[in-house]
């Protein structure tokens, strides 16, 4: 695929993925307005929309109707814009900026925050309960789904991960303890969407392998680019200060390897997710590893 | 029912449903011990179980097997403990006590406090689906009552109830707005409780809706009376310290109507929740009504 032909077609799917997370949003009533009004805020500051866009790809790879996994689309960022919102939060990582514009609690205040969060994981379920077309998705295959979406986000998943990297501040960790902090913390929720699109189209065995290959590469990969980003990236490209691991005295990729190992330990792991991607005979999936190695926010 | 018969069922329940409440609960493991600890502290910390055990009895109205409806008791109790977490947090309510006890971020810091909500509320839906008997509650059913139970705490529940509950500090509200405040904030997943154990049990129609009527006529009785309890109870008794209400300086039952008449109205609900018992052949449910209405604590 040329450069312009999968620039266009990551914008075509990340605007499909856009507007499927935007389309189940609710309406604010007086009793919610606030807690609503955050909400659609934190969901609506755009972002690059990987996990909707992994998901609905990798159910194509045996489907052709892909609204039909919109709702697990949605719910997966609504998700991860919860965490967000509460990541942000004073007593978390305190960060005034998101994406270039004021956190959730600088622009709403800090219970509106923290409410906001809340109501968006519990939304979340609620989206794929109420949007879910049972008569194409059978039921016992969408709770499996339900599940693996519940477990990469919970405990053993995303929050397990917070909690690990909030306990490491002002410790040293070392390159399997890095690992394991980020494949739960942010690694995770990125193999749902892989995994979820392909069970919820009916797939499994070896296309669920090769979702798990290339998820988890992408995340590791997606992980030391954001840890090389903090140190080399512009602030106004990320839309939030650079240094930040540093400042807060935190461990990365970058400060236990060093940039060049860093960066060519990136290279390696994109290989291994186009390798999937080309078994998969993806020809996106393979320029987005590719394109995501090298940017630049 | 002597009143001695009723304390002795009360404690059976009770005991009943807070085994089911703790037996789910997760282990700790390295990367997760802090959150999980303060999930196990939250929800160790006693408490009524009033919610899982209204659920256990309107579930038995239709079912001996009142163990089926264990995963989503326990779930019910898991979202009560994470909005008592969230709830008690510096930027909502900022209470240092609970139940007699530091509070959960005066125990493990706020962080901590705010990672375990996040994480009992998702674990809640987790017990569902994982321990959920599928070949007793058919699935659909299930999923009803998991679409009862979110609803019940999202934004259009308990949530929006405590987004209505901060944006009314120092404002005077009149007692519809003080009915629907509460409505929300406490009684949907009161009403929600006897609502998915009926449902689970295959019930519906006209006990459904003598459900409806005993557990909101319940639920307001409830919250009435601890606004009483807050002007007129024992601190000690109550584990918590007293006069709260008018120190944040927000609008009561008892700051709108009096002292007098809010006892009055306690009254009047409690009878409609002993006729709407009666109706449904239960002594227990009768009693418990009676019981709740003079409580100390």
């Amino acid at each position: 695929m040329t450069e312009d032909r999968f620039i266009r077609d990551l914008k075509i799917r990340t605007e499909k993925a856009d507007r499927a997370v935007l389309s189940y949003l609710p309406k604010p009533e007086r009793f919610n307005k606030t807690t609503v009004d955050a909400m659609l805020y934190s969901v609506g500051n755009g972002g690059k929309r990987l996990r909707p866009l992994l998901m609905i790809e990798f159910f194509k790879l045996n489907r052709n109707d892909e609204d039909l996994i919109y709702p697990f689309a949605a719910a997966l960022e609504y998700i991860h814009s919860y965490s967000l919102i509460h990541d942000d939060l004073p007593c978390m990582d305190n960060s005034d900026l998101r994406r270039g514009k004021p956190s959730t609690h600088k622009q709403f205040g800090e219970w509106q925050a923290l409410l906001a969060g809340d109501g968006l994981l519990n939304y979340a379920i609620e989206t794929i309960l109420n949007h879910t077309n049972y008569s194409k998705i059978p039921v016992e295959t969408a709770l499996i789904c339900l599940k693996e979406l519940l477990i990469a986000s919970g405990i053993n998943g995303m929050v397990g991960g917070q909690n690990l990297d909030l306990e490491s501040e002002g410790k040293s960790l070392n390159i399997d303890e890095l690992t394991l902090l980020q494949s739960k913390k942010t690694g995770a929720i990125i193999k749902a969407a892989g995994r979820i699109g392909v069970i919820a189209s009916g797939g499994g065995g070896k296309t669920l392998r090769l979702a798990d290959e290339y998820c988890e590469n992408l995340g590791r990969m997606f992980q030391m680019t954001d840890d090389i980003l903090d140190v080399c990236g512009n602030e106004r490209l990320l839309g939030k200060p650079t240094n930040g691991d540093c400042s807060h005295n935190k461990s990365t990729f970058v400060s236990e390897l060093g940039l060049e190992k860093a960066k060519k330990i990136t290279g390696e792991l994109a290989e291994k997710a186009i390798k999937a991607a080309k078994m998969l005979q993806n020809d996106f999936l393979g320029d987005l590893a590719n394109f995501l190695l090298t940017r630049n926010k």
